[in-house]
């Protein structure tokens, strides 16, 4: 063997090491949020995207039975491998442990959501549902929204908090045995307040349907709906949120309610 | 006001005291499961139903965020009021409070289910979404899943078990402030063991995309999948099922991972 491939190898091995990060998102490949997570991962280790070809918001934990899945290499991240799938977020997470990555992922990371994904937006939320898909195969998952809806959101300190994050997991000061549903602020770099170990508020939508009718005559509806904590603590995501702090929650997926369960079982 | 008139204002008096029953699935509004369930709920109150116009399995939690639904009433049932939407299952049931019964029903029943939701299916399952989302409003629900996929099932046991529960819940001798996962096993009713009260398995899907080419010549994926149960509880909804029981799992939707929010916190 040659000094040259002596040297290779060495070099191949140490990038070996580094951990590898699946990146996913609901709301489509093309989303600057994604790209604004693609950038703030990158330094933590190698970074493989693979997320759905157009928006999948509110897709909760779907999954595509019912049909086949499309898979394609895409350009839109400059040096990082990405693929475009047909499918939902959680099918994303899915396709590419078995057909992209060949291997479970040392992370996932979902997002960075166009639009908050606190308290029981969480189950509504692909961004969330692709981070605990992640999760339920055994890797480290976190779900990263932001408080603001728009395309031209500006994802500054969504990234100080993404880089926040991964340091602390990457260097194990959280467990990476773990779940994490993190939302950021809409507030100024400078009256940011910090990370905030939170639990889940308890909240809910107000459904109010509007009633249009479309030019054949027929009656149609739009979604729309009001958020209403009900929930006063403040070791809250949505309070957290509300003042100025980024919010962590540990997330599980036992949906067992154990306080019913025993009061029936006795 | 004439006797005549006093009669009848009794006797609509006497029907509305009837519970409001809001039936709905995943399979779709022609799936004989939903049937089976509505013809079981009948004799407990009066049964509306908005289900959707086509089969949603594996929807989870999704909802309709970025087009318009329609709801359209239909005559499937007989003389029980019924309405076909084109959402999810959750969409169905925010519609059917909002648009349809304009009020909350005293309770939603969602299924039966053709095939199980067992253990983590329930994150996949759009009958379980629908009855969470009611549980989420404050509606006492359930959700009934039968251990057979196909569409020739035999409903007898099925609806034996929704009579049970249906019965034990308007006596009050269940909680009505409650979420339930009830599946019922695929044995012969001589071999039945009765409905046993159980916490969620801990189990997961092992992905395995079955890969195939189009006429055209490029790749397309279907998700497979084999179960595999890590979970070696007598106490789970899986084992009971295994056991010929019927698995009843008080479900809730607080996803906090408590023991890791008290481990950082710490």
């Amino acid at each position: 063997m040659s000094k040259q491939s002596t040297k290779s190898s060495k070099k191949a091995a140490v990038i070996d090491q580094k951990p590898t990060i699946l990146i996913t998102n609901d709301d489509g490949i093309t989303a600057p949020g994604i790209a604004a997570l693609v950038e703030a991962a990158k330094p933590f280790g190698r970074v493989v995207v693979v997320a759905p070809d157009a928006p999948q918001s509110g897709m909760g934990h779907a999954i595509t039975i019912g049909k086949p899945l499309r898979l394609n290499q895409v350009h839109v991240f400059g040096d990082v491998e990405a693929y475009q799938c047909s499918g939902t977020p959680v099918d994303c997470v899915k396709i590419a442990v078995d057909k992209v990555l060949h291997k479970k992922p040392d992370f996932c990371f979902s997002g960075i959501n166009h639009g908050s994904n606190s308290s029981i937006n969480i189950i509504y939320s692909g961004t969330m549902s692709a981070a605990m898909e992640a999760a339920i195969e055994g890797i480290c998952a976190v779900g990263f929204s932001y408080e603001d809806y728009s395309f031209e959101a500006d994802f500054s300190l969504s990234q100080q908090v993404v880089s926040e994050v991964l340091h602390k997991l990457t260097t194990k000061q959280l467990p990476q045995k773990g779940l994490y549903n993190v939302n950021i602020p809409k507030v100024a770099i400078s009256k940011f307040k910090g990370i905030k170990v939170c639990r889940q508020a308890n909240a809910k939508w107000n459904e109010n349907f509007v009633e249009r009718v479309d030019p054949t005559g027929k009656k149609y509806f739009w979604l729309t709906g009001e958020f209403q904590n009900r929930d006063k603590g403040k070791d809250t995501d949505v309070w957290a949120l509300q003042h100025g702090y980024a919010s962590m929650v540990p997330v599980q997926y036992d949906l067992t309610d154990y306080d019913l369960y025993k009061k029936i079982k006795s």
